[in-house]
């Protein structure tokens, strides 16, 4: 298909098919003839996984080409996809306070946790213990044990899906496939939980302050 | 003290605290003499928590600002600071397919969950399952029952600690420091469990892949 066709069928500006092509996203479509270049069907998929990573995932250009780069490595081992798609999404700016990272990592040992010191998540969470100390609101912390129960729920159902996928591809099926599972799922999971959390608020917080549908406050 | 002091102190240059002045964040200081200025404790304080909003609450500050307001209205109920927090924090960007929303709204009512139209939640759960079909992936669906239990936990522990924070402000607590619990809790709290979640994943996968700590793969 025609690049205007393939801008109408994904919903992107041929400007920015154009960028995520030069950027090494997507693939140069295939020349044949003067100013004329087809794309595939193939194309598309890979402009809506794009889409994806950037418009619902919220990554940086940047990221989403690494991550991009780490589903098209033949040789990255499935499991491994994982731990790229985590470091490629936004890490915290400013680095945590020593002491915010020394409790993290205690936290993690006291709950029996098996995690490396590079695991992204642990700045992210002394980062939140160090925001918490900022406004002197520590007690805050009452929420981790909660949260991390949470955490193991969703874990195992990500791991689920990963195993499924490494699986398939195993047994003769897509590899891009399989490890575009790991990456949607990772990247978008975030958001999905995001999402998910502030409905089941709602939810909570009318069950507990209106108790009866027949009742409004 | 002085700008300078209140800079060492909270971190944040000179510049930083007179844009967040002149934006409405932080509240002027008194003027004690020509070009002399005196900040207060509150002010510190004051700071911190807006650093904490957009730095680890990844907050633009136009949505910080909505969100200090809401703390500051005296005449707000506490149990709508929480949705008020949350319908500042990030917004997907391109609306969400009209099946995808219904999708979201049938799967919200086979879980028997309340919610209303307006949860931003909805708009982003969709904005998933969107995503999900642009790359033909509608079978990671199948995470959706355990994230939804897991948010049930996180919207559980969400709740009881703005619940301690709404009763010790009836009982004659601090206002301020209420509302700032819900504030810090719902903004803080997506921060948390993406940084939980990170860790939960290594862990489910060691665990998965390497069952044994003496056996390297």
């Amino acid at each position: 298909m025609r690049i205007s066709e393939l801008s109408t069928r994904s919903g992107v500006s041929t400007a920015s098919i154009k960028f995520y092509a030069r950027e090494g996203l997507l693939p140069a479509g295939e020349r044949t003839g003067y100013n004329q270049t087809d794309y595939s069907e193939a194309h598309l998929r890979r402009l809506r996984l794009i889409r994806s990573l950037i418009d619902v995932g919220g990554l940086p250009v940047a990221a989403a080409a690494r991550v991009l780069a780490s589903i098209d490595a033949p040789d990255h081992p499935l499991e491994q996809v994982l731990s790229t798609a985590q470091s490629a999404l936004p890490q915290p700016v400013s680095p945590p306070s020593p002491a915010s990272v020394r409790r993290a990592e205690e936290f993690v040992a006291g709950r029996g946790w098996r995690a490396g010191p590079q695991n992204p998540g642990l700045r992210i969470l002394a980062g939140v213990l160090d925001a918490w100390a900022a406004v002197g609101r520590e007690d805050l912390a009452s929420v981790l044990p909660e949260y991390a129960r949470a955490a193991d729920v969703i874990a195992e159902a990500d791991l689920d899906a990963v195993s499924t996928a490494v699986e398939g591809a195993r047994t003769g099926g897509d590899r891009a496939a399989a490890a575009q599972t790991v990456v949607v799922g990772t990247v978008l999971g975030d958001q999905l939980l995001v999402g998910l959390r502030r409905i089941a608020q709602e939810n909570a917080s009318a069950r507990r302050y209106r108790p009866t549908e027949g009742n409004p406050s």
